[in-house]
């Protein structure tokens, strides 16, 4: 390469994105890319001027590795959407005017649905006015959710800990007997696609029983239905455990979190926050059946949970971001890097080239038939798509104690 | 050994509490005990003549190994209180025929202070009775709230997985950036001792600026003071991070989690449940500053983490676990085994007897010096004090990406 690259990162942090990060830097140096500048928080920095020259905070091997086992954007994120072309080119002329003085040859941007729309806009720009850059996106999300790809780098790392994690709630759940039984609930991320929550089941082997119920957002949810199956588990065994999505929805479309009263919902930005659906399911129980019950939000952890990533999904997002420099450099723009699934055992992927067009803001979700017919499990076939992809470790580097990260955040030298 | 042991475990689980039972298993085995029981669900299974061989159950040296990575109590756990001697001599006739009846020469009992006060009461009986059988406590408890000990079997883990959980919480709070603000509350388990709300502190390194503030049950919070503070940092960095024990209360004595309305605390079982102080921080910061919030109860993840123990808390879960069967097999009765630690740096520790009349009931909370003048966070002491006790991992027996647990709960054999 003759030219620079610059890339950023975007929307909601996983513990996969640096790698792709990692991969974007170490294919963009191996390819003699004279500089490789790193926006800090994404577009909406780049439109300050803010960025960073990467090599200045990745200097050896040993910092590769850190940054690849670093969660969240180590970069700085952003939730940024360019207006339409249209709307605003003096926002387009503003970008392409750094971009010309920092000499881009290749912008490569790390994010999701919304991520892969700014590819989209930036790269139609060029085209239209002839500009050479290329721009190339690199999917990511823990969701799961994006079209066209077999998964998302992020989400087998954020798998793995759910399974890890519903397992060892499980076996907590069966240390103690309450008289009239508990049940523990697991609220897991995703708002519309259960991909996550659906990964509760990978806790289920010869050693566990995995969770009585899972519930994915795919289908209306029954409150009624829901309270009678837990009270035949319970009349059963002492404890139940259920893994709920933060987004079920009630037949009418009303979310189960929406149900609580006296709890404002609304943060200070106006936003919903999906947020109490354990809470609130955990207190019907007990009013209806009077068992004991506990919530277990698992949160920004199941995102940023670098301790417990899989070593399939940290390679595959540092195989996309390389694969991303390799398609600019061999004169691709406006695609996105997506993974293909060649088997499943042993599995094999191998990553290809899609238009952004096709790719931005259609949400890909959970088929019908990798939910059971009740609508209370996956399928099989669910589980059969997710194991491969949180196979292996990426021992953390541990010092002290504690996992050790790349340093967070670079600042700008002076 | 001539005669026989039984094992029970008590209590809340912890990623420990099965390495203490595998010192008990391994030690008895050593010293030619001809049988090693386990009690199902403590003294409230043995009532029931509900116990296990179990030699049917961990039969090699790999079962070990899993016993040890598997969390939370393997031969279930109770929260049973025996009534005193004088009160109802029949439950202690009961017992002790049961225990003649396997041939018991040494009880083993691993668990916090409840568990304490039966081995107590046992011991006591045996000894009013002329009654041979030997009675050993095995402290365990993530809480760390056990006098006379260095710390109980339990923290150290418990501590690890909340020292890395916050900084991976604190490097995603860093990712993206909120007009006002964002806060991130920790909440942790704790009511009455800040040994693991202190642990927070470990996240901080020359990576990471560890949380902003942290609040220990010790001391009373005071929530103008603490919503000031919030304000302060946040008109320096766009981020704050903050860790709060469930059990933090008001100067009044109130506990903060029972200032939410609509909400009620009280379970089926009338146990006011400490839940959702984190809740009421983050709605109050919204109303007074407009930041965005969010919260993370580290809820049961924190006990049951064993894919993040401490390999240092294992080991001495094992050594605590054999030292009592030794004990009991040298002729002492009605004693707690208790860590003593002998160096800081490089650390050393033993394990030494303690009458248990001396250690049932007392609570130990974090001194006062611990703690930093404000009460907003601990010191380098203890600091000091915990980080030995989080070194060292013990990996995972990993199978199909998965932890892999000796299979938990064994049922009677028929």
């Amino acid at each position: 390469m003759k030219g620079n690259v610059i890339v950023g990162q975007s929307g909601g942090p996983t513990a996969a994105i640096n790698s792709s990060l990692a991969g974007v830097f170490r294919t963009a140096i191996d390819r003699g890319a004279p500089k490789v500048y790193g926006m800090r928080h994404g577009i909406e920095g780049l439109l300050n001027e803010d960025y960073v020259d990467l090599s200045d905070y990745i200097r050896t091997e040993l910092d590769v590795e850190l940054l690849k086992r670093t969660p969240a954007a180590y970069l700085g994120s952003c939730r940024f959407k360019l207006p339409e072309i249209h709307e605003d080119i003096a926002c387009y002329e503003k970008i392409f005017s750094i971009l010309d003085k920092l000499d881009i040859e290749c912008f490569i941007y790390i994010g999701g649905n919304d991520s892969m729309d700014t590819i989209k806009k930036l790269s139609d720009y060029a085209i239209l006015n002839g500009h050479p850059c290329k721009f190339l996106g690199v999917p990511k999300t823990i969701d799961n959710d994006l079209a066209l790809t077999d998964h998302t780098p992020g989400y087998g790392s954020a798998a793995k800990y759910i399974g890890t994690s519903v397992k060892e709630i499980i076996q907590d759940s069966k240390a103690l007997i309450y008289k009239k039984g508990l049940v523990s609930i697991v609220e897991i991320m995703g708002r519309n696609a259960g991909w996550l929550t659906g990964a509760a089941a990978l806790s289920k082997g010869e050693d566990c029983d995995g969770p009585d119920l899972i519930y994915l957002p795919e289908l209306p949810f029954d409150i009624d239905d829901f309270i009678a199956r837990v009270k035949k588990i319970l009349s059963k065994k002492p404890y139940a455990v259920v893994a709920v999505s933060e987004g079920i929805r009630l037949d009418d479309g009303r979310y189960v979190c929406e149900l609580t009263d006296g709890i404002d919902f609304v943060d200070a930005f106006g936003h919903k926050q999906l947020t109490g659906t354990a809470n609130y399911l955990a207190r019907r129980l007990a009013q209806e059946i009077g068992c004991k019950t506990r919530t277990i939000e698992l949160s920004s952890l199941q995102r940023a949970a670098s301790h417990m990533a899989s070593r399939v999904d940290i390679l595959e997002a540092a195989q996309v971001g390389g694969a991303a420099v390799k398609a600019a450099d061999e004169g691709d723009t406006g695609e996105m890097v997506i993974i293909t699934r060649v088997s499943d055992d042993p599995y094999g992927s191998t990553t290809e080239l899609r238009n952004v067009h096709k790719v931005s803001n259609v949400e890909k979700v959970v088929p019908r038939e990798w939910i059971n017919k009740d609508g209370t499990y996956v399928t099989d076939e669910f589980v059969a798509y997710v194991k491969p992809l949180i196979q292996g470790d990426v021992s953390p580097i541990m010092v002290d104690g504690i996992p050790r990260y790349l340093l967070h955040n670079p600042k700008k030298k002076k």
